[in-house]
């Protein structure tokens, strides 16, 4: 059997999830604690973090390189386009979202609010939480303008560039960081992510200490 | 003419022009000051990061997607391995040096000694460049393990993977931050890398107010 060892808000744990579940390839989610360095885990990557994905007798990390081998290993259905151009501008944006976003944004609201307290590294700093619930603005608006002229984020069909944006604002949306009216397309994209099976499992998570808000799972948000 | 915006010393700009020079693609080199953000350069790249490249009518950032589409474009050399499992490991090791290493290593020294004065942000951080020494031994010391089962980082042929890794241990060799005698294994690797033609650029590398030391483009060193 697949195991993923992750943890429930992680964007680059869900990517992978939204990966593996869009290619209905089954996969048993085993919730790591990273921060505790278990001598096993370390074992089992030595970066110390989640996604770990055991698949096909690998012990993968970095979720970048496991949603590429899996897109080699399962073409079907296609999550990058057929050009180069396409599968460059579908590259572009994940790193955009994993790279840019994560610094800017989820790492100063997610981070500061739900990590640190899981971890027990205290109280959210507020100055990063004002500079994150800054940075979400400009990024929605950027989100807004390239879907102004796209039917998906990297083009005319949906790619993991759509996942990694997904991951990072429905862990967002978990602790209600995301002003969904700041833009009716960006709000209609996410309605469309949001309402495929491959999210279902994403909809389903729970964190301890954070209870889902009512508008989390709601298709009709 | 295919022109790439960078700074000399960002190894993700190392990257691209080792992968652009190893496949004898010919570009022009323009130094770009990204810290002062000109709006010229902020149209190119509204991600406001080096390395751009402008190629085939497109204009190009993030510095793994560009590589995968030089690769896809220009096959040869291959960069890459040709099975799933060896491009999954290439992947991984980018991203280890990119991210791993980048966060523990290049940012605490290279950015600490020469990004922080080059662009007016005042005197290195002590403790930073302490963590950085110490974290820079762990990854010498997992590339020798790494190097004691492979004859190049990724498997038995060489990858973008080293060239990811000698981007960052060859500006941090600039500033004379690389103990070669920790490692014969890792000092062999590197003196291959560096006897390669695609490497003479990064070699002839000039920061001012950073006069390059004697030993860092000697290739008996």
């Amino acid at each position: 059997m697949n195991r993923l060892f992750h943890v429930p808000l992680s964007p680059f744990c869900r990517k992978v999830r939204l990966c593996l579940a869009e290619k209905k390839i089954e996969v048993e989610l085993v919730e790591e604690r990273y921060w505790e360095r278990d001598p096993d885990f370390l074992r089992r990557n030595p970066a110390g973090k989640v996604p770990v994905l055991r698949m096909n007798g690998m012990t993968m990390a970095e979720s970048m390189a496991i949603c590429e081998y899996v897109e080699e290993k399962y073409p079907e259905p296609p999550l990058f386009p057929a050009t180069p151009e396409g599968r460059y501008e579908t590259r572009r944006l994940v790193s955009w979202f994993d790279d840019k976003f994560h610094n800017e944004v989820t790492s100063k609201l997610l981070y500061e609010r739900v990590n640190k307290k899981i971890t027990g590294q205290g109280y959210p700093e507020s100055s990063n939480v004002k500079a994150g619930a800054k940075a979400v603005k400009f990024h929605l608006d950027y989100m807004a303008w390239l879907l102004d002229q796209r039917r998906w984020l990297a083009g005319d069909q949906m790619t993991l560039a759509d996942f990694a944006a997904a991951s990072h604002l429905s862990a967002l949306d978990y602790i209600s960081d995301v002003d969904w009216n700041r833009s009716e397309t960006v709000k209609d994209w996410y309605a469309k992510i949001k309402s495929r099976p491959a999210f279902r499992s994403i909809l389903a998570d729970q964190v301890p200490g954070f209870p889902q808000p009512a508008h989390y799972a709601d298709l009709d948000f």
